[in-house]
């Protein structure tokens, strides 16, 4: 069966205005066509996504569907602009929604949904603030339960202060991006094929039976 | 070939005081000797470690015995102490030292010299700043070569403010630092399985070049 | 005239919930209230807050009214829930939409509105993430032109992993968040007058016209 | 009295190396000497300073000289390079080693030695990562007691990826780091200013003993 990769749009726009995060995704998205991997991308402002931490925040709240394809893909991606050095909000609001998945692991083995993913992270700015993305991102990623290969970020920015975005400023030329594009799709690739052939065997429920046994 | 473990700890205290980070990574290295993994700790503050960016700094720098460590574990554990909110600054000269073995990639793949390695981390403050000490540190791990698994992260804070560290707070008998580092130790075991199993066949220097030719 | 504080509740509930984040702006509160402040919060998730970087985001957009209430202010305090280590989506949109503050500088002087304001911050979380919510947070208020004086952050976290919030836990006997909110209290206090009593008097047209000068 | 600057240069390199910090330093000190204010650098790598949490480590601690002139100035300036999106190690040293600073507050009103300072920070570094640092070293000055007013950090940094250093790359001609390079030299004259006239009140003892009273 083929691969499937999910991009999570985190942009502040909605998909009547053009998003350089997107350009970015589409690249990434490309490359992963070329490995044979088929990529879905749902822009999260397009939907209306209630502030909360669970899987479901009742009426009108449009994340049990965005849910439901992550929890279908092999390979999650958050994409997201950079504000003030940082995530973007609508970055945020995703990961505090994933929160809810801790609560819905598997019945035996207690491993969250999103084990048996592999996570990836494309960021664009117009400047700083990138490593801090993907790095806090990366890492909400590892606790949800993805496992992360190595070179799976994928950033653009521009030099210090205000200035061209990536597709203004020809981010598409950038060597690095592109390099880190390909580093990205490969590795990730490689990731979720090694999970189909090692699924992660550890069964949380019963090391968190050892755990409380010898702790108050 | 039994798994190895190599675990720099990166308090700031010498070997002739007690360490509470090193109290935390001998509970870890226990629980990963029991899944049949051999592991050694540095004291990184024991060695006379140079500031700087290059993997051999010159004269009394011992880095280099370090880093030869390093180039032969499979699982390779940052632990560290907070200090104001971040790691430890012997933390932060570890990864600097590390950043040389992006200049030693393999000569036909172009991988540097952690691919093949599995990263994780340990943490203890006496409050706040987990979470951005592993994040940070998994996240250059990442950039490094290492393959980061689910859940490979084990801390111990307090609640806010000054207060006893983790071993003069029980922290030995703490649910959440004990359940960690059973997922932890049992989830890196997986990880460098995997790799052994499915090595990562990415080469970098095919993409480096792929990247070159479509870029300015 | 008296000194006016404006709180930022950032929650991601809406005031039909329990805020703990509340609790201890209400706590904060008082003690200004003491100091001959009088303090006014605004729960965001109350108003219909759209997505953007822009003073006004058009039709329905409730950004507009808070930021009367944010202009009007001498003391402004960013207050916040952590999730998955850092700042709520919600405090993350607020600090979105001040950036369109930085295209409403002062005539003459090219000063921001936050300019002559002091910033401050309260944090709370079942644990660990409040010095990275307080340093993204107050850096980002200097930049849009708040002065930050010493020790005027207030939080309370509980110790590693899940566990009960403010309230719960009885937060309100916490000594160091009681000895902070103490602190910030008069700090704030003394920054708003001493802004009132020495103006900073920075041109930051001139100051830009000579950078221009001497750059590409 | 004239005004003085302290800039701590947290560079790797000691001073038989040229520092790109040290380029930015110089810049903004020229700024300060225009607005009469008289500055001084410490490179801090070309002393031997201990790693370790108080004001003297002991033997061959060089620390205790650089706290002197700490102590001395009016606008203390932490100068750092990025290196893995973050600070320098030497730069989180020094913020370590002036933990020690806390514990030598005022007999009288308990404020530490920073009390009555203002803070700034510079950054360069190749590509990203400036925010970050930034946010957590003037975050920490708060913490020790400093003012930090409005736009007081000055950075440079390049596009993403490797690249040329400040130096190298002509950053003496970028605009936004000139900018605010006047912004910073400015506005801590301001505060510097501002403190001198309206000296902090706050006792923090008599704060802490009424903190006593209301906690566990």
């Amino acid at each position: 069966m083929k691969l499937h990769a999910l991009f999570l749009n985190c942009t502040l726009k909605s998909s009547s205005e053009v998003s350089n995060t997107q350009a970015l995704i589409d690249k990434v998205a490309a490359l992963l066509a070329e490995l044979d991997v088929e990529s879905e991308t749902i822009r999260v402002t397009d939907h209306k996504v209630a502030f909360g931490v669970s899987s479901d925040e009742g009426e009108g709240d449009e994340w049990p569907t965005i849910l439901e394809r992550v929890n279908a893909c092999d390979i999650l991606v958050i994409a997201m602009p950079i504000w003030f050095g940082v995530r973007s909000s609508v970055a945020q609001l995703v990961m505090e929604r994933l929160d809810g998945t801790y609560a819905e692991g598997d019945e035996v083995t207690g491993q969250y949904p999103l084990y048996g993913k592999v996570g990836g992270v494309i960021v664009t700015g117009n400047e700083d603030g990138a490593h801090d993305c993907c790095a806090t991102t990366l890492f909400n990623l590892t606790h949800l339960g993805c496992m992360v290969p190595p070179n799976v970020d994928c950033y653009w920015v521009g030099d210090a202060g205000p200035g061209p975005s990536y597709i203004e400023a020809g981010g598409d030329k950038h060597l690095y991006t592109n390099r880190t594009a390909r580093y990205m799709a490969n590795n990730l690739v490689w990731g979720a094929m090694a999970l189909r052939a090692n699924p992660i065997g550890t069964n949380l429920k019963v090391l968190d039976a050892e755990a409380r046994a010898v702790s108050r």
